[in-house]
């Protein structure tokens, strides 16, 4: 349930040299290391390939058609930090452009996450920004409604609380809540550095079915093979 | 409402140089431009990103699965043309593959928006010919019954008028009617003029809250700060 | 109908030669030479663009969330197969990415066809393992039920039979029966040739309307042409 | 193209006997009637079975979670009209309940074909108002922003003039443009009186195979019969 | 891969006795008598609700917009068929209505199971004739192109073999191989002759947890409870 | 983010008068006296037309495919809940069906809310036992994974914390979160409490434009009438 018409100005955001290293673990481990959950609805795609980015979430809930609350979330970022949009009902208009990206670029933000679409796609490429959205459309917006800032919300199926951390690359877009933040990069840690050796023995042509000793589990449930 | 079986050969295109300053401003500044009217359904996406295009629309009514109309509208382009597809029911089939690009491309045209369905995407890429589309899909179309060419039609929910502007981008795909055409051009380019000072401003560092002179509304409408 | 819980080791696959030629054709050609028939579902969609593969189809029926059979297929899979994953039920988990591909790969796998999502796709594109999936997630999957091996699935609303000829590209995925494989290669590469003539006389500006001899047929019809 | 902010007072409709008539038509046969054309998409369904209906049509145009002007457009109802509205994006918000179709109705509306979402459908159907929508929503809207009345719309991916007769059923939505409603009445009411002797016909065993006489053309496509 | 142009008019039913004896099982029984396969995709829909059915499978494949076989395969009706119909491509056009209904309830058969839209459902509901389909639409359709009947189809992502049976009612329908069908019809009536005690002892306040001995594996699975 | 393997006993339920007073209210009253948030998506229907109630929130979060927690959570109702069933990803399964059914109905819940499919709707509907869900579907599930009960929950994107109140009827689902729920009940009395008087007077052809005066502000913003 949302409250309307307010602007948190402090949030504990997790600390910042945890949320930096999950960039590099990528979203799909990082979702595992959580044990499957946090994940936005898969609908939310990147507007171009290849970034891969952490941070701190700043929230903004805003109405459909409208991004006044862009605006007042702005002087809400600190560097490093990754606003996620949600809006209160389905809506595809293009809420940023270049222009917004300008002013968060310059207040720090990394990337922006919305429930919603984006313009000015060419542009927000060639100046680095990456947006993960729901769709693109030059539909602009209007400046009429108050919603929110810095509360929680649920964006694309997610519950994000301001400061938890947002990690998102090509697979999609996860949510790491603040107070599991430390404990879900060591895990993804942990998981990553026994896939080197995983990828060697596979590309080795071991297979996963006696790598992971699997042929008697699947036999114990009947799998019969046919020759 | 439609008229089936008939091509109308003498349409009033819009002011050549009018269309053609179009491409550079956007879909996005065309589509504020106008008042936030005018836009295709941003299902409508480019097959191939970067393309950045503007003409007069040249108009074709097809059936589901029946391309045959497509062969009809090739001879009614001309230099500086952008084809637009309608189709009188959903339909995700590939009406368009390199041969027919070949041939309107050799006709002058610039591009195809079409509600269903394109193929031969790579060859169309490296051609050098863009199109907008709801699917690309290798199925392709038959020849049997009359659509119209030059009426007209409602695309992607759009209402296009032959001879009105076509502006397509990465963004989408916005109509200009060819009354509105000159006026559009002009509001556009003034709004891109004013969008320089504003970027350098923002990338500075002020805020748009502070350079729209927004703090006043919002607190009217009660905007909370809370620390 | 589907058998569970059964691993057929034994497959007939259509011949290597006309396997392997069919891939050059593309998916649309092939499609068109076998009478409009056997594509996948336009969602199905390259996980990157500019793949164009063909091979022998090895199948794996997946339930919801359950990627278990991933590893008993890869055992199957003989160089030049493509495998084939079916599910169940509608779903968008992330059922592979790159220690599964590593293991495809060195199995000899050139591509996955899945009903369902993938993730890894960055690295996914860097082994130039080339994926045709209905969605992307970072979701992983459980290891918990038995489903099949090469038994025919329904893939994205096609039947695809182990042995069958898969050929994928841009434009999407095609399934050519074991039985129709050679009489459809013969007719795809009929088909090309003669598309050469037929690009060069378009690119020269004859219109489809006189090289296809349309004009008559289209006014028999009824088409009228009003200045 | 849309112009905005401006109410029409004065349409002209349809004949008010040839639009009463076309109710009893119903729409599949009065959209055979039109040659198949001027059908709303298929997603405009009834919030409640069995009522069919036909009036002329007064237009309105809002905005997403506008309904602002559906107190505009109420004043310009007359007895005998359909409210036909259209949204500037997709929206599936309540823009009309219990307290707006008591207004509609007592200005003589015979039902509203809305582009987006209702709210209140137990109500409207105790009171015997039929709505024709995209969704059900409790979601209301706001008051805030212009939209115009009776300018032509795209409602649902078809072209509906003020004056332009809606037929609505079970089956979905049909516009007859004015100039077409007498001919389209003569047609559909030609077609009707058809139907009588072909369904006692087929009743009593006779195949439309025969009826329609139909195994020659058949035969000479080439279809086998095997047994 | 489908065959076209043919229709088989020997095809080997499902014994009558066990086909109708399905019918009163239900959907959700019967699919999962087979093990929880043969289920078509729960788009599938009933036109009204109450309707439950059994029967053998007659198929028909239709291409786009052309419902043309519909009268191949209504000469090819047994009393005591259903008749399954599918489409080349997605389509939401209505393939059927009151005058088909008319013939085929004349042959004998019992229902439709069509994976695109059907018309006049208000008199079809009227007639008793129910149907399962994806679409209601009052768009007709054209007869120029030749499918099939009684080959083997894939009918909204199931394969249906003539002479399957079929079970349909409002929770959806279900493909009943003929091969399986007595096995199936002996596991699903066993299946119901323990939910009666079961119902029993859940209505009298026992918990599942309970009865089905749920309570140890959960806790050896970890589930914790807390006050 | 989710907490798994867990089942909390003890929630603080909203006051039982304050639940269930709301109920008579609906949901779009309830909505709009929540300064309209609150709503789960439009796509969650109810099986069965009329049923309007209103409970408390016991909440259960379940995998795809799997129902197991669906018996945790049955121990937990208590005369007057509702139980809430959120799923980890999307998914069509029938997850409930009328054993269940009569188990929940037994311990006193009043309907179920469940962002997935259900079966056995007939029968439920017999049973009177309403449910509101994304899908209806004859799949059904297994039993094999942990996951939560009484956790706060997403479902169909609203926030729903245990003792919650749900409000559902044929517009939707509202979710009055406890702190809520006396002041919105109140707001909802008071706006109902207005709405017999406005009824009269639009019924007795009074306009909206005059009983709220909005004539003022719609010339104020620009608005023309055209004759």
């Amino acid at each position: 349930m949302y409250e309307l018409g307010v602007c948190y100005r402090n949030i504990t955001r997790t600390d910042r040299d945890t949320t930096d290293r999950l960039a590099a673990l990528g979203s799909a481990t990082v979702h595992e290391a959580m044990g499957r959950v946090g994940l936005l609805k898969p609908y939310m795609r990147p507007i171009y390939p290849g970034a891969q980015v952490s941070g701190t979430a700043v929230t903004v809930l805003l109405h459909p058609g409208d991004n006044w609350m862009m605006h007042v979330v702005a002087e809400q970022i600190q560097p490093g930090d990754i606003v996620v949009a949600a809006i209160t009902a389905e809506c595809t208009d293009g809420y940023f452009g270049d222009l917004l990206a300008t002013s968060f670029q310059a207040r720090g933000a990394r990337a922006l996450v919305i429930d919603a679409g984006v313009r000015d796609v060419k542009t927000l490429k060639e100046m680095n920004f990456p947006v993960w959205s729901k769709a693109i459309s030059s539909k602009g917006t209007i400046k009429a409604t108050l919603g929110s800032v810095n509360i929680p919300v649920v964006c694309a199926g997610a519950w994000v609380t301001p400061g938890d951390v947002i990690v998102a690359d090509d697979d999609g877009v996860v949510c790491v809540p603040r107070a599991m933040a430390e404990k879900t990069l060591e895990a993804a840690v942990a998981r990553e550095a026994m896939e080197g050796a995983k990828r060697d023995k596979l590309a080795s042509g071991v297979l996963g079915l006696d790598m992971y000793k699997m042929r008697e589990p699947l036999a114990a449930l009947g799998l019969k093979y046919i020759d």
